[in-house]
């Protein structure tokens, strides 16, 4: 068995139809040492229940996915997503909190997309920028950092209208570091002309709450939201990224984070194993201090 | 029936299976003055005689599509691109020509994307500008202008490692404007936060070698190339854009070019017609001088 990287987090979303205790356990199972979560998987037991299965796992907790989607128009339905976001942050401080030392708590945000019938995107993206500053105050509160998602410009329109990780630092900009950053996804931002500037502008600004990696590759299946591949499977560069994040100091856990269709039907167990093998080759190379993995 | 826009010019891609012959036909019976042509419809025929139909047409010529395809490294494929793309310049300034006064020698260019096997962006971006810096000489003898054509990230690996309107003017920037700029398409660039100062400064260095107009609507279908709709089916907004266009004093003709498999389908009298109608409707009333279409 090979050594498993000491800095890779199972992003929940990787094992989609796992249960929160079938996750924990297969992770922790194939020696890895940190996982992200999801807020479904977290509410069907419950949080407190949630907070001390994550405790007797002895894993590290590196984020909470995921809240955001509000991008729609003052009213009822704003201030329910607004809301629901609070909860998410007193989620994320208390998995935190319930996690090995070393847990982060950051709380991924994806913006949402046009609201039904507009053309706006642009009005759209000033109420991101309003909706975090009103959740800011209560972030900051909880110890949370809200890591704004840039998403692929293929889901500007229906799902995310930050589209750049420069677009997420200039919204971030009004923000303390601690308390709004950003999400650095390699399959979201690995086509951007920019992205090496902007990673190196994200750490300078102390601004990457999470770096997330998996691979692009074409075609895109019919549902282009389930095109995400194991690391090292696709296109992406995985060095140029991961020598940027690493240059700017960060240290932290990095997650991977796979949607698609053939993964989520695999046996969990077996996806796990094999994501800590794709990333101990696709990214571990590429960190600082990085060992060769040893059979 | 109602006023079409005498700026109005159809891509013949938006009536992929028309033969020269039709495309010219319908688009002038629909009282349409202008067309964009593609190579392979123009090859079939020969380049003498498709010049001299369209000139028979009386109707002006406004891009020839497409060539580039010019990412793969040092070798026999990439000379054969080369090569290739002279020719595609030179039917270009024929055909410009042929066409009726107000005609404009313009190639657009696919710049292509990763080479097989390839996970270098950054690489291919600097091929490509190689190539157009092989071409430039070629083009400004034949009094042609090579528009990039900046696609939309989706196509970042597959097919256009050019991205943004801001990167392809990184590309021209290094040639003379009359002979290298850009296409401005507002399917490939709508979602990009900088697309309004990227349209700016495209005008500002004289580098909008044509305006083409198209929607963008979610979902997606299987192929993610035929996902483009007449203007004012999606959520593009085509006031903002075009008022930006126009701004820069961009006023030749604008293109209408769709890929869409439904639209290929239909009879291309009644596709020139109903694309004359959203023209009417999205686009029109943002122009300069814009005349309200009468009954």
């Amino acid at each position: 068995m090979s050594v498993v990287d000491p800095r890779l987090s199972i992003n929940q979303a990787t094992i989609k139809y796992a249960d929160l205790a079938t996750a924990l356990r297969v992770t922790a199972d194939a020696g890895i040492e940190a996982i992200g979560l999801w807020r479904e998987p977290v509410q069907e037991v419950g949080l407190t229940t949630a907070a001390a299965m994550l405790t007797d796992s002895g894993l590290r907790f590196t984020t909470h996915c995921r809240a955001g989607f509000f991008t729609m128009p003052e009213g009822p339905a704003r201030r329910s997503s607004i809301d629901d976001n609070r909860v998410a942050i007193d989620e994320a401080a208390a998995l935190a909190v319930a996690g090995a030392p070393g847990s982060t708590a950051i709380l991924v945000l994806v913006a949402g997309g046009l609201p039904e019938g507009s053309r706006d995107i642009v009005g759209a993206r000033e109420r991101v920028r309003d909706a975090i500053g009103e959740l800011a105050p209560h972030a900051k509160a909880a110890g949370v950092t809200l890591a704004i998602e840039p998403l692929h410009p293929m889901f500007a329109s229906d799902r995310c209208v930050v589209s750049t990780l420069g677009q997420a630092l200039d919204i971030a900009a009004d923000f303390e570091p601690e308390v709004v950053g950003a999400t650095v996804d390699t399959f979201h931002i690995f086509w951007d002309p920019d992205v090496l500037p902007a990673i190196e502008r994200a750490g300078r600004e102390g601004r990457i709450a999470t770096y997330q990696v998996c691979d692009w590759r074409t075609p895109l299946p019919e549902d282009v939201l389930l095109s995400r591949h194991y690391p090292g499977d696709g296109v992406i560069d995985f060095a140029s990224l991961t020598r940027a994040v690493e240059a700017t100091g960060y240290d932290r856990d990095i997650e991977v984070e796979i949607f698609n269709a053939d993964i989520w039907a695999a046996d969990p167990a077996e996806v796990v194993r094999r994501t800590a093998e794709a990333f101990g080759g696709a990214v571990t190379p590429h960190l600082s201090g990085a060992r060769t993995p040893t059979a």
